[in-house]
């Protein structure tokens, strides 16, 4: 395992149809749980609108802070896809058209079809590493540690997986998640005194309702699995103590 | 419609599980679209961490640039829910047990079920407004311009609707959506066109496969009705000259 042991990662979530309520994001799921499953810890996501000066100070305010930044949306044929031209301001580098980008277009369009709008997702920052677009070709791209991705959740995905294999994964999160018939409430104070013996872990809980029936559930994250699972072992100990129901063990998992 | 014709809002979305992919938030769409309802835009979302540093950070940043932010998550009674303390730091004021939010939980609560744990969810910044919580009695609460809701989809929906009337809400915005068969690509050109005959209006447009057909969702929004449906007709005078198949109008609506 190469690099710094904590490697984290930003989200840029662009588009006005977001904002509105229009559309709900889905793309922001698939990242979260993907990155984690490569080491990457997502620690902030930004939704902005279609709007220059909110993208590049996004991406500029994101990019000096994690080790990786990702975008999603903006970088379609019409006038509100500005992604591109906003990523070249961000890095005070010229916008071109990619002949590799081009060319890639010429495989999957007709020559009547490769029109003027089509031709403006070929447009990149100058010096960019492409990133394939399995689906409908125009492709995304890389410029340092930004990647630049489609916002249509399969070509996005498509795009992320093409990376993947060249993000430099920190430690991995392992996380075990315990659910349980026991209200926040109640087992707060005995999960706080488990959070303070256990510093190198992460422990959270989110309430729920099932069968009518108040319950939370409670995530153990950390890097090793034998401390994760001392610390879980505590915990259903606490549990059994309070009288509470254990409806689900996901036992330690990547 | 008294106040400035534009009034902006941002969304603090606070959680560690949002961000690892483990629960998708459902929050923003509700959000973004009930504050477009109540003649507030949405302009800016961030997610973060359950991280001091990373709360108290965006709020300063959002709350000094919009009108209003509004904040969801980390009010519950665990030790990972840090929003009131942080937003106590964000805006220099000490943390206090609020003897109105103590008195409204027990009403809800026996003395038994009323544990230390439950009375943190009564501490908050000093001199802020409570938000009534019809669904489990723990308020939120307001500081100047800034509104912090809990993260749990009912409880915050209640929240934002007792606090709906206060809103300084601008010029309503109106949207008109027209879905065609006809692509992204082939439209592009003319609908730029289009746009820039008509600068006081946002024309967006969203790709989607129905029916295995590509088409193009086509969104003007504005903030009058005879613009947008002057726009519209152009709009659809293009999507015939191109040959392409209308297959939904809603009209001008808010």
């Amino acid at each position: 395992m190469a690099g710094a042991p904590i490697v984290t990662a930003a989200v840029v979530i662009i588009g006005n149809e977001i904002l509105s309520g229009r559309t709900a994001d889905v793309n922001l799921t698939f990242l979260g749980r993907r990155l984690n499953e490569e080491g990457v810890r997502l620690r902030e996501v930004r939704v902005v609108a279609d709007d220059e000066a909110a993208i590049v100070e996004a991406i500029n305010a994101l990019r000096s802070r994690f080790d990786y930044v990702f975008t999603t949306g903006g970088i379609g044929p019409t006038h509100d896809d500005i992604t591109a031209a906003s990523v070249a301001v961000a890095f005070g580098l010229p916008l071109i058209f990619n002949e590799e980008a081009v060319a890639r277009m010429r495989e999957h369009y007709s020559a009547g079809q490769l029109n003027e709008a089509r031709l403006r997702m070929a447009r990149t920052p100058e010096g960019v590493a492409l990133i394939d677009n399995p689906v409908s070709k125009a492709p995304g791209f890389r410029v340092e540690n930004v990647y630049v991705f489609a916002g249509v959740p399969r070509i996005m995905q498509a795009m992320f997986e093409n990376v993947a294999g060249e993000l430099a994964g920190g430690t991995p999160t392992i996380t075990r998640t315990v659910s349980v018939f026991v209200t926040e409430g109640e087992v707060a104070e005995g999960l706080s005194a488990l959070q303070e013996r256990h510093g190198d872990l992460e422990i959270g809980s989110y309430p729920f309702v099932r069968d009518q029936k108040l319950g939370t559930s409670l995530v153990i994250r950390g890097t090793d699995a034998g401390r994760i699972d001392t610390a879980a072992d505590a915990l259903l100990g606490l549990i059994f103590e309070l009288g509470g129901e254990v409806i689900e063990d996901s036992g330690a998992a990547r």
